[in-house]
């Protein structure tokens, strides 16, 4: 029996994205990440600190997908409006958060946990909580809504509190072959592999490594039977045009 | 009098990216551009190479934009649907574009202009073109819409051809101070400033650089004055907390 296919749609809350100040790593971060447990990403939707473009984009995907994650404007600043703008896309009240206000409370020094940082304690009434190992402040989800911060080094830290709360379906195998060729040499060809093999996602990606131009044709799909079908089908007409075949 | 914002959105097309095979980096290069020729990103999309998604991304974007940029898709394998799908999001013919036939005949060596490089050639009806410096096949717009190759280096070099049909705002000026700090102990001061300057926009990042925490503040406007009013009330906030200001 197939299993459904479980997907995720990414938002990235940031203006420093928009403004290119700095280069986004989350989603590939996330997308490795989730596809290594059986989630596809949908889409990712990268924002502005604006709050009705997060709850619309919100109320968008989360109907759409089985997970919707969210990273940044999770901190103490007047930039930081996930947590208000998930509230008023479900409807919630923003509210002080209990346990997270013990966490907070406990993990800094006394006198240390001031008004900027009680900020990061306000969140969707009873939002569940994702922990924080590297700087306390915990994440939260709300339903199928997941909210991580946007520092990368943190979000990576995250992920392992997350494995229980997400679960995936069959992890998504991928499979690449690297050959020395242009893409309009194996254009047609690899047209054919995909029309035989339509369930299967097959990409092609022209590369340039070592002062040499390849192409890397790239197979995925939850079944190896399939990737073996495709993979042979495509190392027939390898053979029959004389490609080398190259590692990357 | 305040000139009218000029908006872009951008749509990145590529399973390779949702994967996390691939990690975008377009989206900085077209947003530094843009930038610094007065255009702001409203969003950025990114996407799998689904016809009726780029169908819905485009007609949706395309209407509430200045401009649509979109990267990838464009090449000569299967996957590459991006022409195909501008056309029918317009509701126009695909087609040969006879110019672009001319370009590709002329760029390639005679015999090597094959069906896989004729695919590239096939666009929307009355499709402008935008030259390719790198590799020949060329990029095109229609209406706001312009569509650019996937591969980094063959985008970047395509941008100088693009100056002249992109009309810019005004630039928009990025001023930055860095903070030897964390966010919670400037959060209530920087609301203020915020707060008294509602067209400014101002971004707080914090960062971890030679083993120091510290937090850069961004003001963004296309106001030196206004920047400087900004600028100013955050350096007395600085100085009040006898906070160092640090180089990045």
């Amino acid at each position: 029996m197939k299993k459904k296919r479980i997907q995720a749609a990414i938002i990235i809350i940031g203006n420093e994205i928009l403004s290119g100040r700095t280069q986004d790593t989350n989603t590939s971060t996330l997308a490795n990440w989730l596809n290594s447990i059986g989630v596809q990403i949908s889409e990712v939707s990268i924002i502005p600190d604006v709050e009705n473009k997060i709850v619309d984009s919100l109320n968008n995907l989360r109907k759409f997908n089985d997970y919707v994650f969210t990273t940044g404007g999770i901190g103490p600043t007047h930039d930081d409006i996930t947590a208000q703008s998930v509230a008023k896309a479900f409807g919630l009240k923003y509210e002080i958060h209990k346990e997270a206000f013990k966490i907070l409370e406990t993990y800094y020094k006394p006198g240390e946990f001031n008004e900027g940082r009680q900020k990061m304690v306000w969140m969707p009434k009873d939002a569940e909580l994702i922990l924080n190992p590297t700087s306390g402040a915990p994440g939260f989800n709300v339903d199928n809504v997941f909210c991580l911060p946007g520092v990368p080094s943190i979000l990576k830290s995250m992920l392992g509190g997350l494995k229980n709360k997400i679960v995936g379906g069959e992890p998504i195998i991928s499979f690449t072959i690297s050959l020395r060729t242009v893409e309009s040499e194996i254009a047609s060809s690899l047209t054919k592999v995909q029309d035989q093999n339509k369930d299967v996602e097959i990409g092609s990606y022209p590369f340039f490594h070592a002062g040499k131009l390849g192409v890397s044709i790239v197979i995925r799909s939850e079944s190896q039977s399939k990737i073996n079908v495709c993979n042979s089908q495509i190392l027939e007409f390898v053979k029959q045009k004389k490609i080398e075949i190259v590692e990357r």
